[in-house]
């Protein structure tokens, strides 16, 4: 066995040792080379193969090392027994596509067009020469100068009241849920771990708060008495829903933390999206600084892909997460987050999202007058406060999911939204943020002919 | 009450109606406009402060919505009873810093002098341009183009076999134990949900699976048949040991996953800095295919801010996998996975991984040779193959602990090794790799002095 068939390619850059390691492994993992079997000596190899005998030497040690080969002392390199068989040659089915989606309603996508590349490379750039920030892991609570720079943007855009020590970033919402839900759990509610969702619920919230041993239940505004639980998460520019909290329910909401002890996760997603009211800012900055954790993202400002979400926690639990926080890395990106900081700090963003609100309600305005000229009385806008999404009432005998999968055989895809019981009208939701404005009339069109 | 102190400040790019929002917003929330007191009109309050009437109404209109006026018809504008207590001023302590460290070589940093950045700045730079992709949420499992180069790199470097179709990303390791938490214990373990940690434990991998309701315990593997669950964690080259793991232990391993349809998270963390012994290939290539998930990470190799780490799953966990994923965002950016995959397919972390050997190679020696300088025989080495820490046993009265606790007296920072049952010695680990070249040998002088 002088592996004849093995051929070194002296033109890779992988050392010839490191080749024909792989290739023995191989001839190994394949039962071509048997358990027991004797291999040939370091000399016998080398001369056989024309290779240096440094090298047969440091592949035979490499993979004894490793465990495929056994040497035994004055007889030489054997195979070894690994008892485990291969695996067998995987095939990854690619089944997909059934009918090409052309208009796609139902995703998070935003417009990409107008995003400043340029300005925020040059950004990137900048925070590319930070060298000791990227150096390290980073602050488990995010880099101290965009906390610093959050603390003022949250204020002068939502309201929000907060100091950067009570800031903590992270990547994405989710993984500040895992972190809460620690958190929360075991400062707060030891007892009972119970969170209420605002109806209809946020899938990918419950499931983590779900893994970690809560009790999930589901409660509306409306009907805060109900709650069954001292922890609530709403969503105030929540899409599905459509619309925003009265003022009643605001004060509602914050007069129940009082009478309860209860704690509130406001997610303010969306937020800076509401362009027919003038946005309105966040319940954080009308409470008493200790019962609302506010959760902001800026995934609809710039772009999803930058995974930066932070959230205000209030400073009575503080003193909890700094314990908490070294189980936890930092998982959002440094260089990603001082870019975003002096971004932040010299206005891009603010110009950013006035370009953003203009194109969206150019958008929301094509929308309308599409629907308005296809389907007349037929459809019926239900919501649009939020901004990046419409919702609208289809007359006929369909049910919002038949609606949803007829409009995907025509190639149309939009999102059927979950019956409540005050609402029993078929409904589906438009998100249009990532449509092209030209794109916008041709796919209502589809939706009037797949709904007749 | 028309607020004559209102400072109207035209030269602020916010319109004149948030400021004064803003203004009144803290008047109610400072208690100095009380609940129920009836606001000017807003013709009165326009002329008296010398605004228009839009700006004014607009503004009342926006508190109202937000909840803090309550607009009673026929007769104005009300400040609302928000019951609560504005949070008092607060005051975060910074009391940090007691003796300042000169010397850390407790940290988990690396040598930054070396970073390709330029070379870097041109693949994000170049990512930036892939605008669809950074429009989207990106694939949970991330982007398609990275997984492809991994399975060949990781392949290349760390004999793992894996198609781009096993292989998820995420933002760090810590990411990924949330996934796997949530993955294998709906699979496999739903009776007892049980993983058992190769001492001496990690930390924060196990906080995930504790909280996620995971029975803990450690095991050796000398003593493997003692091990109490069905899933192992292992890390052939975790520091705290400072050796990896004898060919017949990586191969009782293999069949010990054979024998008890047991699974294992190999972590191979560190795994490309062996340089006394050639890197020794991941376990994970060596079995069936079907009982190892290898995880993989490039803080490492590139800088650990750069939040990119990869798992790979057996074929037989895809499915679960899968109905998971859409419950779990990808938290890596995707400019940086994009960079890094061309980044990787040009060789440039191959170039680099190999300049830092040599630095740390010659860093490691420095410390050497500074510790035979200053202690002689008072100070053994006893871990030093895994290659960005040296494990050293301190002859003397001391244990670790009170080491550590001398060193930081004087400026230095170690890490006391935790003790195990069969190393009754006092054992500190240095990790060198983000410590100067020139700083090495003071700062052991330093050590040296602090344990007399």
């Amino acid at each position: 066995m002088i592996w004849s068939n093995f051929a070194p390619d002296r033109s890779r850059k992988e050392p010839l040792y490191l080749q024909l390691s792989e290739f023995i492994r191989e001839e190994i993992r394949q039962s071509r080379a048997l358990p027991g079997t004797r291999l040939p000596s370091v000399r016998e190899l080398a001369s056989g193969l024309g290779l240096s005998r440094t090298t047969t030497e440091t592949c035979y040690s490499k993979l004894a090392a490793e465990g495929y080969l056994v040497s035994k002392p004055q007889s030489g390199y054997f195979v070894a027994d690994l008892e485990v068989r291969p695996p067998a040659e995987q095939n990854f089915s690619t089944t997909r596509a059934e009918t090409p989606v052309r208009y796609d309603f139902a995703n998070n996508y935003v417009d990409g067009t107008t995003f400043p590349s340029v300005i925020w490379r040059r950004h990137l750039g900048r925070a590319l020469q930070a060298r000791e920030a990227l150096t390290g892991y980073g602050e488990p609570q995010g880099e101290p100068v965009l906390r610093q720079v959050l603390a003022e943007y949250s204020h002068e855009s939502r309201g929000v009241v907060a100091q950067p020590e009570q800031i903590v970033i992270s990547a994405g919402v989710q993984s500040l849920f895992v972190l809460l839900a620690a958190l929360l759990g075991d400062r707060l509610f030891h007892g009972r771990r119970a969170i209420a969702w605002e109806r209809p619920g946020f899938a990918q919230g419950e499931e983590i708060f779900r893994r970690q041993g809560w009790d999930l239940s589901h409660f509306d505004v409306e009907d805060l008495d109900r709650a069954e639980a001292r922890l609530l998460y709403v969503s105030p520019s929540n899409p599905y829903k459509g619309r925003s909290l009265t003022p009643e329910q605001r004060r509602r909401l914050l007069r129940w933390t009082r009478e309860h002890d209860g704690y509130i996760l406001e997610d303010d997603y969306n937020g800076e999206f509401r362009y027919f009211a003038t946005p309105v800012s966040s319940l954080q900055g009308m409470g008493d600084g200790e019962h609302i954790v506010y959760l902001g993202s800026f995934s609809r400002l710039l772009f999803p892909s930058l995974r930066i979400s932070y959230m205000v926690l209030p400073p009575g639990l503080l003193p909890d997460y700094q314990c908490l926080a070294r189980l936890y890395n930092q998982t959002s990106s440094t260089v990603e987050q001082l870019a975003l900081a002096s971004f932040l700090r010299e206005g891009h963003l603010r110009r950013h999202v006035k370009k953003l609100r203009r194109l969206y309600r150019r958008k929301g305005e094509l929308l309308q007058r599409a629907l308005a000229r296809y389907f007349g009385h037929t459809a019926a806008i239900r919501g649009y406060e939020s901004g990046l999404h419409m919702r609208i009432a289809v007359a006929g005998p369909w049910d919002a999911a038949t609606l949803a999968a007829k409009a995907e055989a025509a190639g149309v895809r939009v999102r059927p939204v979950p019956v409540s019981p005050s609402e029993p009208e078929a409904e589906i939701l438009l998100s249009f943020a990532g449509i092209g404005e030209e794109d916008i009339e041709p796919a209502v069109a589809l939706l009037r002919k797949a709904w007749q």
